[in-house]
């Protein structure tokens, strides 16, 4: 699957990703009052104006994208039915070809970790069948527990051809508070960054990248420079451009000298482009457009910065 | 919801909680035939199958047991069908007021974490309505992100009066890869336990125990005494007793002098006790008077060593 990205990513010459993190209040209007006409002010009707929402944006970008990114907690928050939405968009976006990386931080131990792997990368076994449940093409993955958290969506990744992306060094203000301890005068992320090389070790594909690859923040550009070297072979999902604060100029040192090794995210800089001033002409009605005119904008910036690396 | 979990503790004079943590291949011949009778062998049908096999369980032991904790990847793994097994589980256990924790790991950063909180401990507005999707008692956090991740569960915790259990020391073999890394000679589980003692500072219950508690495994009873004097008011929820080798004995210093400030968990040891030797003359059809039997002797067991703190 890492071979399946790294090649959507030069037919598109997009090395980007959507974030697919629908709030309700994203939403335009008429597409709420649709789904509310339809099952009224429930989870039911929540559930289907995202699904609604979010196909709209998938059928205005999907040959623009190499992948989209859906945050499995905006969903999860409806309850089943908001589930169900989540099943659908992973569905429809495979249907379109697109690379879907579920962003799920899921991490236990052994068969725990086994039973999420087998959940969102996997097939589980009932009776003589075997069912996909959710079915992404990666997942992203919470390191805390150790190997053995982390081992079980290995194996999975191996048996399936799939991938997962550990978070090392997150986007957020306060993620040094423990990922930034220095350990031996290292810090605790360059640990985490070992290791996913280590994990990733065994399951390098055609493209020369693993299917073990990390998450690191575009807010923290130096580290992201340090950790690119750390882990030679593994893509880096990169979180934290636009609405975070990232800039493109910052993202250089996160790709190789091919070009390639890193898929910057942007969730609500581009779903919700329509309520931005710049966007602001498309109006709620051409929601999906101007998320288009923002992955084009997107696409540019980035491959304006990382053209001159 | 902590103080509820203290009286029900002090109630039933069993600091114990069952895990309702379901394999497929934990239940009984004669459930999963009836179940995939009637829904096929699909995932509807191995839905079917662990929730008959919980309700089983829960009636048999709902009376000698303060809490329960089923493990949500056990029915992630199969899919939307599972996580209405899931739901209902979550809810018969409520209705035999039973104390839920749902062992989800989750953790994220700001409105992700908060949808997290949201959809498992609080109620999400959809229009003029809110509903709660999952509606846990507690739930456990997983918190490498830091504060950033953990701090919007609190906030729900403080609205809603539900409660967490944050990772602390985790009872695998590799927790310590990361969590035991020194950092100015401390290490990493210590700083994080100094953190649940401060993210609890203002959410303390009338029993005098936070609403932010901690997950120290059985198997590392040395860590646990130490963190028990780091984290005076958080609950520690003990994993690791029983099948993964934690004994009764080392689970005297996880206890407080007022004999609360513990609740120690087992899932297999329970739930397929029926499998083990010592309760082999119950039989498959029998299986959840053999878990009622195992409940019985888990409290002696437990008691028997904390009796003497």
């Amino acid at each position: 699957m890492i071979d399946k990205l790294v090649s959507k990513i030069k037919e598109t010459n997009a090395p980007i990703v959507v974030g697919l993190d629908p709030m309700l209040s994203y939403v335009p209007e008429h597409i709420q009052k649709k789904a509310f006409d339809e099952y009224g002010e429930t989870l039911a009707g929540a559930a289907e104006a995202i699904w609604q929402y979010n196909k709209g944006i998938i059928d205005a970008t999907y040959d623009l994208i190499p992948a989209v990114k859906p945050q499995i907690a905006m969903y999860e928050q409806f309850g089943i039915d908001g589930l169900i939405a989540f099943k659908k968009t992973v569905d429809y976006c495979k249907s379109k070809d697109l690379v879907v990386i579920g962003d799920i931080k899921r991490g236990d131990i052994g068969s725990t970790s086994t039973a999420y792997a087998v959940g969102h990368l996997g097939k589980v076994a009932v009776g003589s069948n075997t069912y996909a449940g959710f079915d992404e093409d990666f997942v992203t993955v919470n390191p805390y527990l150790g190997t053995d958290g982390v081992k079980p969506f290995v194996d999975v990744c191996k048996e399936e051809n799939k991938g997962i992306f550990v978070l090392v060094k997150t986007s957020n203000p306060s993620s040094g508070e423990f990922q930034d301890r220095l350990v031996d005068g290292k810090p605790l992320y360059e640990i985490v960054g070992e290791m996913v090389d280590k994990w990733g070790s065994d399951v390098i594909g055609k493209s020369g990248y693993s299917a073990v690859g990390a998450v690191v923040g575009a807010t923290y550009p130096k580290m992201g420079k340090i950790l690119r070297d750390i882990m030679p072979k593994s893509f880096i999902l990169v979180p934290g451009y636009g609405a975070q604060g990232g800039k493109a100029a910052d993202l250089v040192h996160y790709f190789n000298e091919d070009g390639l090794g890193a898929i910057v995210n942007s969730s609500r800089g581009i779903i919700a482009a329509y309520k931005q001033d710049k966007y602001a002409q498309f109006g709620p009605e051409a929601y999906a457009d101007a998320s288009r005119q923002a992955v084009i904008d997107m696409i540019e910036d980035i491959n304006g910065a990382i053209g001159g690396h």
